[in-house]
């Protein structure tokens, strides 16, 4: 008797999650090792007067948040969490990362423990006890096994067929394997790692080019997908009391990529600020993160790419280099550059000042806290790189 | 009785070589641990009417290689390579790697076996047996210890004490931090790791920014330091038979980047062709070099950042985006774009091609294929993408 082919819930309908139930609706009918209905979580909204679900299970578009793609009509639409999830052999989470901790306590224990789950979810969660994964929060309170898909990845170039890679990491190979047989197509292409985590932390870390596509920055400074926005008013649904964050710690190394352009540094001095911030954000990531991380693994799809683009266009680096150029504020050129929005390098380098400096760690990360105080302590700029002298990287 | 002072002999005295003579020199001046002196082999010529070592000599300056910047009083020039080399206890490589066999064939048997090495040659040796690394030549035939440092630095750069990274890879760390000792300053920062092949490779593969600088692009296409376009006239040293190469394959990536941009493909696509064009580099050392490569020492300084501002900017990157618009033969736009010198990428994906091809290995170098391919063989330049959907990293 062959095995019962395997039921996947996608758990969450934003951009990403409407991009990935393209993929996933396709595939299945092509694999008999998977049920051919994909049920999909969708919070239930009203778009033009009709429901959410209505229009995606009727019309099979998403037309709030993936408009324009038609998605598999074998992908149902499902606004009921428990009914959704009931059943499920795989779960595939790809909700903003807010509601992580309301959403495992409502599904635990109506999912079997045999089940297998992926998250796509970028961000870190910040307790009382360092920093903490959104995988290991989903695997602490469901008991299941959880890979991580991250990579440079736009929602609606994948949706759009365009070529790109993305990782997955699996503690348990097996499982990262057979998520890639559920998601991978010809121009979605995967390779599976056994460093988990650290596919993961480059996700939090960088945020990747969905920022890009996605972010609103009005939100406290804080890159949250668009989707986030919406959801953030769910009934239901509040912002958890321990704040999940990201720390995007490449906008930080853009801004001092920008400020060696100001200072009219030559090519290896401005390499040699981005690499250094690369090894602060590895760094920060052994020391903040339970688990191995390795180096090697910034080299996959969810890794360097994107910091080495965002250091040399990006609006980080243009503020920067204004900044070093001009002597005005930061704020200043928030008004005259950015309409008035807040740049994110300055804020995250803020943020992450604070946690090292609780833990006496500032000496370790010089980049880090150059960034910093020159946005903010008046240090001057053209100190920057004697700041980097004394790198731990070169002890 | 504390140890007597290691004396050093730069081996070279090119741009590069002279830089790394400012270096040293005040360097020495500091630490007891090394012989004040250091001796610097030139080959000797005639600049104005003047010998080169009688100019480095009064004057303290290599005003035809390194003009503008100072040398320490305590590096000598020596025109006698045996005289110079004698009695050393380190030796600086740093010559072209064209004359690396002559040189070491002149002075094996006048260096104490004890004398340890370190190589800043860039390039790779192509045999009968396959390719060989320039720092195994050295200690084969001298049966010494040898060490290398590449990374991301430009001559002119380092002279001028722009801040700037380097590594060294040292298969015995002790000795990999005594040259640290020697070769480190305030500006010039080296990290230290034991995968001396890996880095050595990198030098090899990318040839770094010191191209930019320095090329000569019509030596039969192959990059060379503008040093050994001088020096390829010496009387006593003639090319080698066997052929050191460059083997730039940074600029075969640049190339399918350009295609990239040409097609109008997303930023997520060109990241994807990037970071497969850095695993094609990695997968052909792995084939081609024997000893390990590790993945990790592409982070290092090195390492992998400039390939990726190459595949940005660059100008492989912006002919074959012309390429993939206009229709017209790589001949054409380099008449119209390049004043018809030669475009690196192209042939250097010629160069790998028939390497490949006699290995039977051309299906695990999609990328590196396809840009042949596209460039020589008439293939649609559309097709790029589809050669790459059944990439090995993905499989």
């Amino acid at each position: 008797m062959a095995a019962a082919p395997l039921k996947v819930c996608i758990v969450g309908s934003g951009n990403w999650g409407s991009a990935v139930a393209k993929i996933i609706g396709n595939n299945v009918k092509k694999l008999q090792k998977f049920a051919s209905t994909v049920k999909m979580w969708v919070f239930e909204e009203t778009v033009n007067g009709r429901k959410l679900t209505d229009i995606i299970n009727n019309d099979h578009e998403n037309v709030k948040y993936l408009p324009g793609h038609k998605l598999p009509e074998n992908v149902v639409a499902v606004s009921n969490l428990s009914e959704a999830v009931q059943d499920a052999d795989l779960l595939v989470f790809v909700i903003p990362h807010q509601f992580i901790h309301k959403i495992c306590d409502e599904i635990t224990g109506r999912v079997p423990k045999k089940a297998l789950g992926i998250t796509l979810i970028k961000g870190i969660d910040e307790g009382p006890e360092g920093l903490k994964l959104i995988s290991d929060i989903i695997r602490e309170k469901m008991g299941i096994d959880i890979s991580v898909l991250m990579g440079a990845n736009i929602a609606s170039e994948v949706a759009a067929e365009k070529f790109c890679e993305t990782t997955i990491g699996s503690k348990v190979m097996e499982n990262g394997l057979l998520f890639k047989e559920l998601l991978q197509t010809p121009n979605f292409r995967i390779t599976v790692v056994d460093d988990a985590d650290t596919v993961e932390l480059c996700g939090a870390l960088k945020v990747s080019s969905m920022r890009q596509a996605n972010a609103t920055p009005s939100m406290a400074g804080l890159n949250v997908e668009r989707q986030s926005s919406a959801t953030s008013s769910m009934a239901g649904l509040t912002l958890i009391a321990s704040p999940v964050v990201f720390l995007i710690q490449e906008n930080i190394v853009a801004v001092g990529a920008g400020f060696c352009d100001g200072l009219r540094c030559g090519d290896n001095t401005k390499a040699a600020v981005i690499r250094l911030g690369l090894m602060e954000m590895i760094a920060f990531a052994r020391i903040f993160c339970k688990g191995q991380v390795s180096t090697a693994t910034f080299l996959e799809s969810c890794g360097v790419a994107d910091l080495i683009t965002t250091c040399y266009g990006g609006r980080n680096r243009r503020v920067a280099e204004a900044f070093a150029r001009t002597g005005k504020t930061i704020e200043e050129l928030e008004k005259e550059m950015l309409n008035g929005q807040k740049l994110q390098g300055p804020q995250t380098s803020a943020e992450v000042y604070r946690i090292l400096k609780q833990k006496g760690l500032l000496d370790k990360f010089p980049l880090f806290t150059a960034v910093y105080q020159i946005c903010y302590e008046g240090r001057p700029v053209s100190e920057m790189l004697s700041c980097l002298q004394s790198h731990p990287e070169h002890i």
